[in-house]
């Protein structure tokens, strides 16, 4: 019994079966933000976000039974149950939120064609190179807000009352947003020497980021271009390790015709 | 008298022939957007837009008669084919929206230049590689907006009113435009929480489009910079063979030299 | 005395306390911004920093008799005693920015922790490589900066007032923040040709950054990228050499067997 | 006569006077913005500024003595030449650009520094790397802003009236200042369609700015990174074909060795 269900949930079928109910679900989500298709057809896409629903429950029941606790083990099973549930908690209309969640089912895409694995998983391979740099930029950030919040938070409690309306303020700033006719003219104002702090903010910053591009990409080039480069060297030095061999076999041959 | 046709269009001089006619259409196109200058020479202006429309009809059809079915075998001629089909459709005053895509004959010039061309296929030599991230791109684009539509569509009906105005939105804020100043900011002051939507958008497509990058960069680069390295070990591998076809000569030549 | 002095600063477990103090402060130094949370616990939060302060005084003391002169010439230690200095000076409430400025300690995280003082140094490592391109964006930005104030000072003075203004003015224009709504667009209704002044300072700007971060780049590629290249390059030069010195001393065991 | 000027001119001290000369002379005409300053030193620092000139105008003059026609062949000495004689156009008080303009003469030091001078050749060294890329752009703006023109330049002649305003409107697009709250939007609510226009427009800039980047890129790195492994592929060759060469001898010494 059990095995029997291990065979069709990893059979490529079902894959192409699931693949197909997610496509479906998220164009039926995606109608269900119109009023005018959902006052005339909205008991079909209600229905048909709750057959897919089902599909998915069932889906992920049959992998449980299939896999037991090995279906903890890979990461993607765990985010297919995450954002399933998410759509099992029961939503009142109070909680919206919640409904406008269930989109994020459309996110499985991602779990179950392969190419778009590999993406986030060569994602997740960059992180330790750049692990340390996205610390020195919370850091910076931390930094900044507290110096921010109390620097000019008097005078601007909306940008700079509090350590969180600090911090989104100096990511607006790092996007370069408005940063100088909407943020730094106006503290000038009160502040003349302020440039002094948002100025080498955004160069410290700008720098910072810089770096984490030039992690993910020397990652991504290693990976690239070595590979042919790597294997004809590979090739070169098995060559010549073949050659001395053959140089060293033909001198041990050599010594009976010598004197 | 095909095999002549095919001889002409074929002809160097014909492609420099077709360019300048290109090119002066293009100026004359230009002009036209002057009202006093139409005032004075606008006969002279239609009469050789005219002409140029002629040429390259007469162009075209030399080449379809010359190359049969094998003409829509090459996507330049079918590029250039619709091109040149849509200053054919009869525009009446109304629609100025076909007068204005006129000018698109310009855009010729990029297959007839050669070096053009190349850049062009450049471009689509990528896409496979990028093919999956533009997906992705895609599918976060679908996701968010469905969810912004839900969460801000009736406070913020011109902004996320529907998916189609959602998703304009969404490309403003990923190019960083008014983000916060225009945008979430005002959002804000309705759902203290919807930077919590916001910012991992933009950081999230910020790194799609990273990846967008790094594909389209390190093609360009296995392409480029590899070529030069790639043939020097290519002579080293040939050098290293040539050696031990020569000792393997030596030693095939030595035995009898032995004991 | 002094060696076991310097034993205990030199230690793993010496590191470790003080990483420890420096991420308490910053969090004590955070939480001193809300006021509700002041009102509080107000005395427990000073005296941590007071403590704090202490044990970071006594730090540096340590060192300075363990290692007497040789602790000046550690860049970092220099870096850790200005910070803790800063924080010595007596701040009136005049003198909030000084206030502000403890904060700062926390940047001696960067100094303690092993992989982000590699970050720091990999980038002062690319200075030599781009202090010649960051020289000539100093220069573009003052020659840019002489000329806007004598061209626009009068009719802008808050833009184009002084050097000072024209240069913050400038780097604004440089980020691309409201360039052309906010600055240009309105100049260029007094000066209608002013776009051949900003339109070249934007593009000859962004060309000089983009040589900044060309430079660092290939930094930071030809050091990650081409160590293990050069390491098999090297194996295959050892392996021919060890091939050469076998086949001469092949060749010097011969002539006995000759003629 | 003209060997002793040429020695002259072709000196190191020389070069360092020069040198100096245009950085006082730069320092000067900054202090020239300065109304208090010119109050108390105006004459000194026009005194110095005619010095300055003075000594410039000999300079050249030297080098054209000694080098006669050849100085012409130097693009840098025609470089300076024009900057210098920019000054010498007699300048009444309506001609201010040009009197603006002699800050230019700070640029003289881009020609005089040799590290500054190799950073120009490599930007012109990409040229013709990324020439055909910078043709296209032109097209795709050419034809863009005549589009822009016959669309919306009747509803909006402030941005779209002619092709010259098209053209800016356009850059400023293109560098994403303001371009959906500040016009794009704005265009919408007389023509919704026109983002059909805008976003592919920004995405084709994009796209062809990215090519740009990736021209010079990997023209510099090739430059940079290939040399030394290019060095040590040379290395090897040079090894295999000694070792060869080593060989062929010893199987031509052998013969008489044999039967």
């Amino acid at each position: 019994m059990r095995a029997k269900v291990e065979l069709i949930v990893s059979a490529q079928w079902f894959d192409y079966v699931i693949t197909a109910v997610i496509v479906i679900n998220a164009i039926g989500l995606g109608l269900e933000t119109s009023s005018g298709i959902m006052a005339n057809y909205g008991g079909v896409i209600v229905a048909l976000d709750t057959l897919a629903l089902t599909i998915f429950v069932v889906e992920l029941a049959m992998k449980l039974f299939a896999y037991r606790m090995n279906f903890f083990r890979n990461g993607w099973n765990v985010f297919d149950l995450v954002i399933v549930s998410v759509a099992l908690i029961p939503a009142s209309q109070q909680f919206s939120v919640l409904r406008a969640l269930r989109i994020l089912r459309a996110l499985r895409l991602v779990s179950v064609v392969p190419s778009m694995r590999k993406v986030i998983h060569g994602l997740f391979s960059a992180i330790p190179s750049i692990g340390t740099v996205i610390v020195m930029l919370l850091l910076l950030f931390y930094i900044s807000s507290v110096m921010a919040t109390k620097l000019f938070g008097q005078a601007f409690p909306d940008w700079f009352g509090t350590i969180g309306a600090s911090l989104y303020s100096l990511f607006q700033i790092m996007t370069l947003e408005s940063w100088s006719m909407g943020i730094v003219r106006p503290v000038m104002e009160v502040y003349p020497y302020s440039w002094a702090f948002f100025v080498p903010f955004i160069l410290l910053t700008s720098f910072i980021v810089l770096n984490l591009f030039i992690g993910v990409i020397v990652n991504a080039m290693a990976e690239a271009t070595d590979e042919e480069a790597h294997d004809e060297r590979e090739t070169i030095i098995n060559e010549l390790r073949l050659l001395r061999a053959e140089i060293t076999a033909m001198r041990e041959s050599q010594p009976p015709s010598g004197p």
